[in-house]
């Protein structure tokens, strides 16, 4: 998988990409991940990238330009499958949505910045617009991250067995059941009895009703 | 406001916090963010901090020990607020959680990773958990990052009034109207007439309008 993203503020995403899961994966070539600089193809000496938004208001708008072209030069580099715009009114992310993208082959991811892009880059380029939740962020750089590091860690190779994606949360449509590791007991803190009893067919059941319960107490929303 | 940000790769988080608003929001002294690496708090020579879980299956557990002396050191020097685990079974962040916390003086944030933390950290230490999405991640780490980036810009002084916040997706329960800067003209794509018309009142109608449209379209959900 190859991702592209644009932003303005590519150094705020270095260290995400440069620590733990995100690391090996772009070091075993499983993920490249291509930062672009927008003020790369800025227009005029100014290096400027967004203006005041017609009609008035607060806030600096990206303009379509720079952007235009910087995504024009990549298409005309390879074909993508997906151009991915953040942007807090997108649709909102889901596990379902990483599954989906995790089996794509290129994705360009536009982080939007100040009050946002101008909408005729939206008609113009952009395939998909996604929010990672109902809140406001200085930018999309944050965004692409999350996004990124959710669709990475699905590619085959990158999770080992022990960290198996296949329990996660979401992907059963439950919640994880409490877990628990030593000391067995801690400031008189009791690790449950059955998790100790060495009865794997008891465990196991114990472990899917505390998923159970606890999904119908957090969020019976996602129970099926 | 102060962050004291607990996890076993504060070295992730590094580049959100050295860019953009955060940055100026900590040059400024509106907000005080403090990494903890739970390692130093590790017990046993090999700076252990997660175990096998209890009761067997895939994944490590993060132990309780170093994570409640961390706790407990941070606690010893001042009140905290809230001490929140970043976790995908959390309550589901948004702009109303992210404007509370945004009156709190100092928070704790633990960051999640492997499998998760033993359960008597929750039930000792935690007094919410949230979580950005329904989407799992590799860690906490952007988790909280992405948490602190929304609760930090709207600290009274963080944005200028060109930034202002009060105009945000969200705020008032609409979705943004569509935007546009200079040219007016790009590629045959026009700016809408009405925004260049000078006529404030009929603009601003119209970009009510379009909000309304907008999130009746796409999130009818979060409509009043």
């Amino acid at each position: 998988m190859r991702i592209d993203i644009i932003s303005v503020l590519p150094e705020l995403m270095e260290s995400p990409f440069k620590a733990s899961i995100l690391k090996r994966a772009v070091e075993k070539g499983l993920a490249e991940v291509h930062f672009h600089q927008l003020r790369d193809w800025s227009v005029g000496k100014h290096r400027q990238v967004d203006d005041e938004p017609y009609g008035g208001g607060a806030g600096m708008v990206m303009m379509i330009e720079p952007i235009d072209k910087c995504i024009t030069d990549l298409k005309s580099q390879r074909d993508y499958d997906e151009v991915i715009y953040l942007t807090p009114d997108g649709e909102t992310l889901s596990q379902k949505i990483a599954n989906t993208l995790s089996i794509k082959q290129n994705l360009i991811f536009l982080c939007g910045h100040y009050k946002g892009i101008d909408q005729r880059v939206r008609d113009l380029h952009i395939t998909r617009e996604i929010s990672i939740g109902d809140y406001v962020l200085t930018g999309g750089e944050l965004a692409a991250c999350v996004l990124a590091d959710a669709v990475i860690r699905l590619l085959p190779g990158v999770l080992n067995d022990e960290q198996s994606a296949l329990t996660d949360s979401f992907q059963d449509n439950l919640l994880s059941p409490p877990i628990y590791t030593r000391p067995s007991e801690y400031k008189g803190l009791k690790v449950p009895e059955i998790l100790m009893s060495g009865n794997t067919k008891k465990i196991e059941d114990w472990l899917h009703e505390e998923a159970v319960r606890i999904t119908q107490e957090k969020r019976p929303d996602i129970l099926d």
